[in-house]
């Protein structure tokens, strides 16, 4: 794992082992993957403002994330079908944010079930990405289960009546491969998206399935048969995120869904400063993910206002090159990174990246 | 034709079965072609900012077009001589629009007449684009056959007072090939277009024919010898859609020719919001044209107030690969992925895609 | 000569016949040729904004210049040495301008004589560009000699205390082939320039002969020794334009000679703005060179406030593929492109290219 | 020497013969070396407006720093362990200083001794860089040593809390050659760097010798022990600078340290605006360092308000490529440039280069 330092290194490395088909679902963003592109790109037009001879005593990462301590402000999002990039999945990759002291979050769609995670990670904290479907009788037993088994909020994926369309995926016909199922659900749930239609098989498996008719409402439905906590998931504007918390909501995840739902939408981090701004005031914690590859990404999307980041990609690159262990270095690599960045920045406690840390490169396009 | 997934495998599969000289023609733009590649470029800076949790009920593309109602607010642009990439030519192009339920144009310089267009496809909604020549009886010609075969609305091209120079067409002395020749003329102004001077026969043509001296009165006079409505093709600023309007026009088509008149003009969706901008409350319809290849094009366009964008080279791409198959197809990979976009922006309705569904990328340039 | 149809086209000729020194002497810019190449750039980020249905008559490109009448408001710049392009050299220039009906500007170091030119072409519109000597008396000659031999203004270049460094001329320790001359002078002052030091050869000519210490006193005293106008060559600043007109210049052109002198300074383009703002109200007439190689830049120029600007090296581009032909062939061009652009900008006569035909393209970064 | 015209020169022949290791070492930035870049972009965003006809009579490049008189305002910047560059090390370099009348800096961590470097060349202008070790009496003994060498300066570095992470470092597991120590120290201090950790062994070394705790407090107590001015070397905020000088520093040095430090910081000549515009009014003098690579660099640097720049890498590549011979190449390289700079400018005395004389390329984005 030492030859590994950097989480391109990881993504190299992933690349190369991984199947044609699983890379490509992997890596993709919806259509011509502007986007996708652009969430990397954003992080590079702000500019962190380093502070000198601040005194540094140490270094304190640790944060809270609605009320309980994590080692880093860096949660693993949830991504599915984890098993496609190494045997053991989503345990492995729960594994790692127990060792590591991070948010574990397990996708509504994973080939590993709810109470397998829970018991491979018994201390490990653990968060539930739902897709709402429309027999509402499963949703519920979904996060019944999730509850039961410990987990301690809840994603509620805010961005998908249907799924992006991820041109990769419709040219190799993709779909989950045989000896993988849905392992949250049972019978014809769990193999029903083996019967492809055209294109991506996975699209073909939720556009039956997803709730399209979802509106906020569903937030008070979700209050009232569960006490987790409820994350929006992939809101991108200020306006939506007060309809969130208003609804309900405990905290704001900015996403675009890694850039695989609807391409010509903002980069997250470009995203992040109007949701920022429209909740200012309010006890609620906003978070985002997208393209975060680097310990300075991290710093910036905490300096605009970010309480935690999710990284998606770089646990499945982990997990592809080397299961728990992989997950692990990209997990050490952040922190590495982070530590590092918040000492040079003379901001060695994460509570003190404020916004007066950094800058866009347009306000420094005057002399 | 599944092979087919977006514009641009439609536009790879045309350019390589075409021969030179018509491939060339179709998609030269004028001189140094950096207007051409603006109108895509362009695209790129507007993002689109999608609302979560709307309550999907289904999706409505069908809109209206000066009265008439259309499947959806993309219309085939006129372009001249489409059996030099078909045999078929306007008339497959013409059936395809018909099948799918959208604005067939023919142009003046067709290959197929006014009433072999009409013959084809009799229930298709059809417009006719006009080129006014100095011989204004052989225009007043044109316009009653229109009129007569049942096409509904005049685009007068205003800004063709003599062809742009598009160099490819100089060097390969571009001309009309022999077998062909202009349908909607008898006799030599029929076959006149292959008595070719330097350079591009058709520039040739055209500078003998076409009357440069046209005013915004030409409208009055065309408002006198027909009833049809009249949208003024070819408008870049505001000041301009104001005198289209004033001097009768029923709509405004935000175009640049493609890019293939004067190079170094803006790029039509850079030039929409001047012209929205300047015909704000008045009862007039707004289109655009112009780099127009995915669903997320045509969404910034209706966002910022076009009501119907019209698409030229991809029903070009689309008969050189299948003729009215591949119009077809084309038609059906931008109704897809106009209606995802619809749903993922969260306005299923083409209706709610209002201005506040998208931002310049300049918006985005603040923390 | 048919087979060129841009400047494109006859630099990319031109640069294939001409030997390395001379093709590198001529095509260089200063050090690290930054502003050479935004003096092209530059046009590209302003746009034109083109009226339709006008009523164009005919296309006037006629236009004054300091009084006199020219079929175009492009003139050949003056360029050093141009026996190194083609035999005929400077003779062949000037007599294309006369044919053609341009301004044609002979510089002080030219290798045809101010005799030689004005015996070429005694019916050409010729002005001199003058470098002031530290020995008056050199200088008065040529400008008396000027005077006589018909010419009509002095250019009197003002950034030029001394040479740039343009670094492939030091490579190749550039200086004009032996077998020619700087024919305004005679004896030591014309062979001189052969006397290489280190580097390239005209830089250590010029440094060694030119009057570093001339003030704006030096139009006072050129007004004392001649009737001729004066036009300030070299100007990038508006405070600077004010000095030269307040010192009793006819006329500014704005000028950063050809991006050779100091890499680092505005495009042409970009500080003409400035300098036409400045002078606003003034009865002086402004000119522009530097990029221009198509007729959009010259409408770009013209709409901005230049009343003509100067083509340097298609001059030389033309000359080198073919003598006077080569030099008729890229005013043809030009004039071709420039009268296209004028109708398809719907302003047919150069006097109606104002400020509102063009944008900068900052202004069309909103919606 | 003849050969090297520009730094570029001189940077690619030393890039050649330099071993990998040390090549990287220094060549090499912060993780992803986008600031690295930056450094250099930036200074293409500014644009120098030249005056004309300003009356040069000669061109001044002396200046005084902290009261002593230097031949021009470019001084060598501190870098480490110059004897893996050549044999002499910065003995060479400092005797380069010597003859060319510029400030040489001493980097604490260096190969030739404080005692060395003040015998090799007595009548230089010597700075010292000052690390402070986490033992006082090692800082305190380094200072009254340099200050007893004749040096007339401390440069005391503010942004290294710890080494930033160069990748290829960490890859080459870089460290001193065993042949070479760190010449300032004795024993175990000299020796230990060659204890080789995980990765880069410089850091390795750094990490447990600096005084991470290090605050502003620091310049009161050197200022205890000696009589020289303080520099306060890495500032890259107004606030910070404004801070340097309350504590008590004679000036501050805008710099990234390199681009080496943390990725993703301004380029500093993008943050010198900003320390110019703080610390106005107060008699203080402001330097900066970063991607200096030519003469015009150099020029808007002090246009906006530098005393004088330092130069890091070049150094190396001239003591590279020619060790003493090759440093004086380097500096002659850069008074040459500035010479033309100056007086193609129309400011041929460095202390004419005001505010006025650029402009940031976004003042130019409008017409």
């Amino acid at each position: 794992m030492d030859k590994y330092i950097s989480i391109k290194d990881l993504e190299d490395a992933a690349l190369e082992v991984l199947p044609k088909a699983t890379r490509d679902y992997y890596k993709s963003g919806a259509t011509d993957e502007f986007t996708l592109a652009e969430n990397k790109r954003a992080f590079q037009r702000i500019r962190i403002r380093p502070k000198c001879l601040v005194g540094i005593k140490g270094c304190e990462l640790k944060t809270t994330v609605l009320g309980e301590t994590v080692s880093m402000p860096i949660a693993i999002a949830p991504s599915a079908m984890q098993r496609m990039a190494h045997p053991d999945g989503e345990t492995a990759n729960v594994k790692a944010a127990q060792t590591k002291g991070v948010v574990y979050t397990l996708s509504t769609i994973s080939t590993s079930s709810i109470e397998e995670v829970a018991e491979a990670a018994p201390n490990a904290l653990k968060w539930f990405q739902l897709y709402i479907y429309n027999d509402r009788e499963i949703t519920k037993k979904l996060v019944q289960r999730a509850e039961k088994a410990g987990f301690k909020a809840l994603l509620l994926t805010v961005d998908t009546p249907l799924f992006g369309v991820r041109r990769a995926d419709v040219r190799n016909k993709f779909n989950l491969p045989k000896h993988l199922n849905l392992a949250n659900f049972e019978g014809d749930m769990s193999t029903k998206i083996h019967e492809s239609g055209e294109g991506s098989g996975l699209n073909h498996y939720v556009s039956g399935l997803f709730d399209k008719g979802l509106t906020w409402d569903a937030i008070k439905w979700l209050k009232s048969i569960t006490k987790l906590p409820i994350v929006a998931k992939g809101v991108l504007r200020g306006d939506d995120a007060v309809r969130a918390v208003e609804a309900g909501c405990a905290a704001v995840l900015v996403s675009n869904h890694g850039a695989r739902q609807l391409d010509g939408v903002p980069a997250t981090i470009e995203a992040l400063p109007e949701v920022v701004s429209a909740l200012r005031g309010r006890d609620v914690e906003v978070y985002m993910d997208g393209g975060v590859s680097t310990g300075t990404d991290v710093y910036k999307a905490l300096a605009i206002g970010a309480k935690m980041v999710f990284v998606g990609r770089p646990a499945l690159w982990g997990l592809a090159v080397g299961g728990q262990a992989g997950v692990e270095k990209m997990l050490d690599i952040f922190r590495s990174e982070l530590e590092y960045t918040l000492q040079l920045a003379g901001t060695p406690d994460v509570a003190q990246v404020t916004r007066d840390m950094v800058k866009h490169e347009s306000e420094y396009a005057k002399l």
